[in-house]
């Protein structure tokens, strides 16, 4: 029960030195390639970039705990990023200390709005939002994010809240391009386009091992780093105007109290609620995908409370949202890890790091960070997939395509609660329109099927209606419809039977519409009848007066309902026959 | 196709004599009984009496047009009245010229949402309104109602917008009761509730038919108005402090410009949404159980397009939010109408009072409408149906108690709000997990059923698993974990079967979920097949890549697939047999 709560239980105590081994090899790969990430998604997130560095440490330890993914790696996050900015920056300006205090207050509404949902056990509200609806975000997100980092690579200021508002601010301030800037910012993007796809193949042809090769790829944005920093002391660029991260504080992250501000928690929730959800289901995708390739599980709902324990943490060490990351994941994956300690080994790296690195990255061109941040999101824009929805589905694609356009038009926030809104509009419509058919016996069988389908027999006075979905409120109006329309165009019809093989459930809406479809048909001197009733849905009629009132019988199958209603022709049975005739039935 | 949108085209062509009497005899009863009720909801809406009426005449006739039932009849209703207090309130004193002018844009706002959603074929959106919120909203409303008219009752001056505020303010009024009122009010109250039980007995005790005494009853109100006119008149009650009708200004409604200020309408869009909903979802239910009565049909998207023509009437005509009225609509088609032309000729009937009998109403006491008000309203209070809901759903009492509860603490507009999202979160979480069963074959048959409930044949290299809903995004993700978590405790396992017989839809969710699952058994070196699928889910499949990727077939029928699969025990056929074996399958 309690390593329910807490994982680490359960992997703790099978813990040993081969698997310490593994664990530590990974957390060494997977923090030299969180430094440079870190520091460029804070940047994103328009914090200082040491935050980035404080977001990668208490949060990764408090995931260990409670988390209950063996390989997810937690931290700042491209779209969380992005997300944290557009929240941040709507209550103050970006560098000042309320703007900085909005950040850490979002992480810590997001990590106990998690955890509250883990508690509930709530994680199937991430279910609201669909694939479609989830790529187009990305997709969208991936766009403006890689827009919002053109300035850094050209050296100017540009703003703007939303795709063309950026393109605007860009194109307005494009003559001020700064030279220098761009000979840095230009390079390092192609080099790290290269180094994705080309840097593997080439460092096997100079001898590495394919594992080894992959993995010191994966240190591309580490070289760029290196390469930037010593081409700016070289040619002494921070005094021709390329912009550089500067002196980043030294020293462990601080204690930080969040806000409780309330005018601040009542601006921020709702974005905190859609940082967490996007956040939960980003990670929860990427824990299940590496979960499943070693046959492992994940608990979404554990999940929910591991998040959250790290948000929180980020907030009281003076961080930002975070959430488990595909890049770093994956990275850690590749790279051996076998338990959650691997991310506790990762955050004495990074704390380490900001212990002893920082001076080395004074000199370090935003350019460089710009780059690395375009060329990782630039991956995550999926052109493909509009086409693919297209062609198997209209109400996804509509969602899709929604989803998108708002997002680039409107900004990240409104984008998600479109999306959620135009793909559960949809549902709802096709929900409240389900499917029934009506239905004849298959000639020398008991089965029945639809009509317009099979060749069948039928008898005019007799209607099998097959419902095939549980009946709930969203279509019982639809079902009361359905019934009383297809009786009206039969004027012969003397019974109903409603085949109800697929109705799982039917909720006090559909009740009420059963007992209206009885009223209505027992005032047409029609009989209303059912069939194949499922047994708990039998059990739960069985505590109303619907069975007592309903003016036609309860039949165990559609074969045997048929059978005897047929023989129902009207006319009076002949009187000697009539015992004989029930005794049969 | 003209006659769809304009249903007077069809029911005019067969219009005659004996049609145009009925109808005629109708209006007239249904002239006698809406007076005092029209000028009572004005009341209640916080709107002075005349506005009542305006709302009684233009909106009739439109009605009559566009709308698709025969007997319905439109016009100001109680919910709708303290939801239009409740909406105009927020933005006005009651008396000022500003509420009337929020309360005729409201009517335009909400003419115009029902219009747009009637040409866009949306009436689907009514049914996000369960039976349980609606009854839940309706009985919380009656009391909010009946509460709020006590103070007429009394001759105090009392206010709050819920529940407890209106007691508290009760009870610091209540020692300022005026006598006077009281004995106006509790008498025309008792009289009122005896009427409606006592009435049509004792008249036909008195020698009058049974028709006729009936409808006599419902003429209760006008009696009671003009008992305590007369009362006034003769103890000069108006000197003594009881609050009057006074001046009704004589003459047909003027022409009104509904408010085009944008500020106005950002504050009422929402509470105009509420009032449009609600007001449709009242109308539809009484038309349909009037049409179901005589046979008729009406068409739910059409109703949009009629009340909205209704709603864009009164706002023009100086009238407030109508819709069509259980009451009036009962006694109009108790009275025999037979066309909406008896909504015109009521029109007419209204006007022709407007004009010349409002003179007779100035002495009529405003304690006598409250008590109209109150018989009207507490009739719709239902205490019966949360004990029959708890018994029958516990989720749907759950929805109903919250609608209650919130709309009597909260208002009118939280309420209907909370009982909509109160009941779409447990919808979706119980879509969000849908109903799965693991199958075998039932011996000597080819039925596969539960092997929870059913003795059935199974092997422990396959698993049937019978999915019971369409795979739609909120229940993807767990339809996922349900197929490797059942995979994942059976290590013998080489064969899942997922038997389609109840899938009507997959949207491209459920589409990336299935092959998230086959892209893993794979992994794991299990074939994933399909069985029964449906034809329209497969011809959509077709169009995929997923039926190359599957690594395992479609069979038509789960008992083929359950054959097949069942011989490959995992030993390398036979060389001999080989060929053989194929051919059989």
């Amino acid at each position: 029960m309690l390593s329910r709560y807490l994982p680490i239980l359960e992997w703790g105590r099978a813990y040993n030195r081969s698997v310490l081994t593994n664990d530590l090899v990974a957390a060494v790969i997977v923090t030299i390639m969180l430094i440079p990430q870190s520091l460029a998604y804070a940047l994103l997130a328009g914090l200082p970039p040491v935050v980035g560095l404080y977001a990668s440490i208490l949060p990764l330890v408090l995931y260990a705990i409670f988390g209950t993914s063996r390989t997810l790696a937690v931290g700042p996050v491209a779209v969380i990023s992005l997300m944290t900015a557009s929240a941040a920056g709507a209550v103050a300006a970006q560098g000042t200390a309320q703007y900085l205090e909005a950040a850490i207050t979002l992480a810590m509404l997001s990590g106990v709005m998690l955890a509250v949902l883990g508690f509930l056990r709530a994680g199937f509200l991430a279910n609201l939002l669909s694939h479609p609806v989830i790529s187009g975000f990305i997709t969208a997100s991936g766009i403006l994010i890689a827009t919002s980092q053109l300035k850094h690579i050209l050296g100017i200021a540009a703003g703007g809240e939303n795709w063309p508002e950026m393109l605007g601010s860009l194109a307005r301030s494009i003559a001020e391009t700064n030279p220098w800037t761009l000979a840095i910012g230009i390079p390092a993007t192609l080099f790290l386009f290269w180094v994705r796809k080309g840097g593997k193949p080439a460092l096997v042809a100079l001898g590495l091992g394919p594992r080894a090769a992959e993995m010191t790829a994966k240190a591309g944005p580490v070289a760029a780093v290196a390469l930037t920093i010593l081409a700016v002391i070289a040619f002494d660029l921070g005094e021709r105007g390329v912009n550089l991260v500067g002196a980043i504080p030294q020293g462990l992250p601080p204690f930080a109290l969040p806000s409780t501000d309330l005018s601040l928690i009542e601006k921020l929730w709702v974005p905190a609620l859609l940082i967490s959800i996007i956040g939960f289901v980003e990670s929860v995708s990427v824990a299940q995908t590496l979960a499943a390739k070693r046959r492992q599980r994940i608990s979404p709902d554990q999940e929910l409370v591991g998040l959250g324990a790290a948000n929180i943490a980020s907030a009281f060490s003076g961080g930002y949202p975070v959430t488990g990351g595909f890049a770093r994941s994956a990275v850690n994956f590749d790279a051996g890890a076998e338990t959650p300690a691997a991310g506790a080994f990762t955050a004495v790296g990074i704390a380490l790091a900001t212990l002893f690195l920082t001076p080395l990255l004074y000199s370090l061109p935003i350019a460089t960070l710009a780059a690395t941040i375009i060329v990782a999101v630039l991956s995550l824009v999926d052109l493909k997939t509009p086409g693919q929805l297209w062609r198997y589905s209209k109400a996804d694609f509509a969602a899709h395509v929604a989803t998108i356009t708002i997002t680039l038009l409107a900004g990240v926030e409104l984008g998600v609660i479109a999306g959620v809104a135009v793909g559960l509009l949809l549902y709802l419509y096709r929900a409240s329109r389900p499917h029934a058919a009506i239905v004849g016996r298959v000639p020398e069988t008991e089965h029945f099927r639809n009509v317009e389908r099979h060749k069948v027999l039928t008898v005019p006075h007799v209607l099998s209606i097959r419902i095939d979905e549980s009946l709930t409120y969203l279509n019982a109006r639809w079902l009361e419809e359905y019934v009383l329309e297809s009786v009206a165009e039969r004027p012969q019809l003397r019974h109903v039977i409603l085949m109800c093989s697929a109705v799982n459930e039917i909720d006090a809406s559909g009740l009420e519409s059963l007992e209206a479809i009885n009223h209505r048909l027992g005032d047409g001197g029609i009989g209303m009848h059912l069939s194949e009733v499922k047994g708990p849905v039998m059990d739960r009629l069985k505590r109303t007066h619907f069975l007592e009132e309903l003016n036609g019988k309860v039949f165990l199958s559609q074969e045997r309902a048929f059978r005897e209603l047929s023989r129902d022709n009207g006319e009076p049975e002949p009187p000697h026959d009539h015992y004989h005739a029930r005794g049969m039935i």
